[in-house]
């Protein structure tokens, strides 16, 4: 039997097919085509979910269930997503629709959580009981595992680590609270963090300058990380800044969870060791725990681009 | 048969003996007498147990297990305290000596999480599968449980809420960090902002002079409650900002965890409905889970003084 897992993003709908060995044996994709209303988006969900299953070359008589992660909280019993700010959805029936349509049982839960979902099941969280994976991309998305099962909380919003506060009175965040961590620590943070150092510092001589053709527009995750690696010190200033932040956040979690494990997903994990090591480093110095013989790992995500798309197919497992 | 929990603080080593209701029919108290070796706090332990098994009319032959709560970080499976920065320990091998000294089964863990036991079983917790309990004295102590389990972390040191930096480069704590939320919504806080903002602002006409006796080392954590109900607009001030630097960490916790209830012990837990309404209107305004139809409840402790005892003596049920 197969599972369809959906990845409901801002920008695409993907879907995939997968088999027992959890291999990804069919894809569909449509665009999101943001501001639509659930019911526009929903009939190309099901659309980009016959896509996914004719690419496997199956029947839909050969899928077992269907999971989907969308942005946002959603209510576990229900499968209603009570709101998702990113999609304008508010208590939108995700579960019982795609049970209507496809005669199967669904489950929807929070994207953030099935991408860490699949990091727990088949990358660094294999065997780790207590866990946290966090994706650094437009904000900062979380799941937490403890003692195996996924951390939901009493409405399904658990895990909503980007929306912890670092630093009172800071930057506002769409939440409506300022200082949010992933106002500091996000891609997005490290984008806005290197225009403005190149606006602020007049950095002429900058080789980021270089890097994006003079086009303060071309600013991306990796642009200070490129000039640091060109030794550029107004980029190893920005990544530093960017770091200790990241840490600041990490170390928190920390403090409070001490897991086996703290995995960090997401489209700045690509940086790999050049922005592990030094995150470890500020950790280690920082954290509660410091003389005890037990440490939690830290570690960079191995699921990439699919996580979304495999964890939301194994929800039906949780 | 009856269990003895053991309540060590840095000031004094509190014992109860509980019946199996759950009352505590016997207690010993001596002082801490800090600084001294584990050995010699050993040693008035026994004395103190000792104490409250006669004070209850039974012999140790009645007694099932002990059960002990210290401050710092605990190994649970070898009941060693790694460190307690509070009392100077570092590998106290506590369990084994207290099954030495006994013959008894014996447990120990983390103080904050003991107390926080005893609230999940006797007093608000009961019968909340998830549920946070934190204590605002010294500093922020916290005990975490999800799905009624106590979360321990890899290292027994799980909960440290207080620990969680809230303003980056703020200010400095004695775990090593910058900005903890400790430092700025403890019982200790509050004090320490009483005192800055009565120097600071040389208000010579505040009410708190009055409750004072114009003697700065006489405010407690009780002082600007104190002059707020008398109308005073300094301590109304310093009361608001004390408790938007609560609401910040406990709307952070919320966004963490979602949990069923939130439980405020500890001193300024007195404190009643003039601290927990206004944090309760902070919160819900910050909540990521604004929109949804479920929410964390938000509640003052129900025991007070002798949660501690209570829990470590519940120690053996976990």
């Amino acid at each position: 039997m197969y599972r369809v897992g959906v990845d409901l993003g801002g920008t695409n709908i993907s879907v995939g097919v997968i088999d027992e060995n959890l291999n990804i044996i069919g894809r569909g994709k449509l665009k999101t085509n943001l501001p639509r209303s659930f019911d526009e988006i929903f009939s190309d969900i099901v659309k980009a979910v016959h896509m996914a299953v004719e690419d496997a070359g199956i029947s839909m008589n050969d899928v077992l269930s269907i999971g989907a992660g969308t942005p946002g909280a959603v209510d576990l019993e229900s499968g209603v997503v009570e709101f998702s700010s990113n999609l304008n959805f508010y208590n939108a029936p995700f579960k019982s629709e795609l049970e209507k349509a496809f005669g199967k049982p669904a489950f929807v839960t929070n994207d953030a959580n099935c991408a860490a979902l699949a990091e727990k099941m088949l990358g660094t969280g294999k065997g780790v009981k207590d866990f946290i994976a966090i994706t650094l991309g437009t904000g900062i998305g979380g799941g937490i595992f403890i003692n195996d099962k996924m951390l939901t909380g009493v409405n399904g919003a658990a895990g909503e680590t980007g929306h912890m506060v670092i630093q009172t009175e800071g930057i506002k965040c769409g939440c409506g609270r300022k200082g949010c961590w992933e106002k500091y620590a996000s891609a997005t943070a490290i984008v806005q963090q290197t225009k403005d150092a190149l606006l602020k510092d007049n950095y002429k001589k900058s080789y980021i300058w270089n890097l994006i053709d003079n086009d303060i527009s071309k600013v991306n995750g990796r642009t200070a990380f490129d000039a640091m690696r060109n030794c550029d010190e107004l980029g190893t200033r920005i990544v530093e800044k960017y770091i200790y932040y990241l840490a600041c956040g990490i170390t928190n979690l920390i403090n409070v969870f001490q897991p086996q494990a703290f995995c960090i997903g997401g489209g700045m994990s690509n940086e790999g060791d050049a922005l592990l090591l030094p995150v470890v480093e500020m950790v280690e110095k920082e954290r509660y725990s410091i003389h005890s013989s037990k440490q939690t790992k830290i570690c960079i995500a191995e699921l990439k681009n699919d996580a979304g798309v495999i964890g939301a197919a194994l929800l039906n497992e949780i």
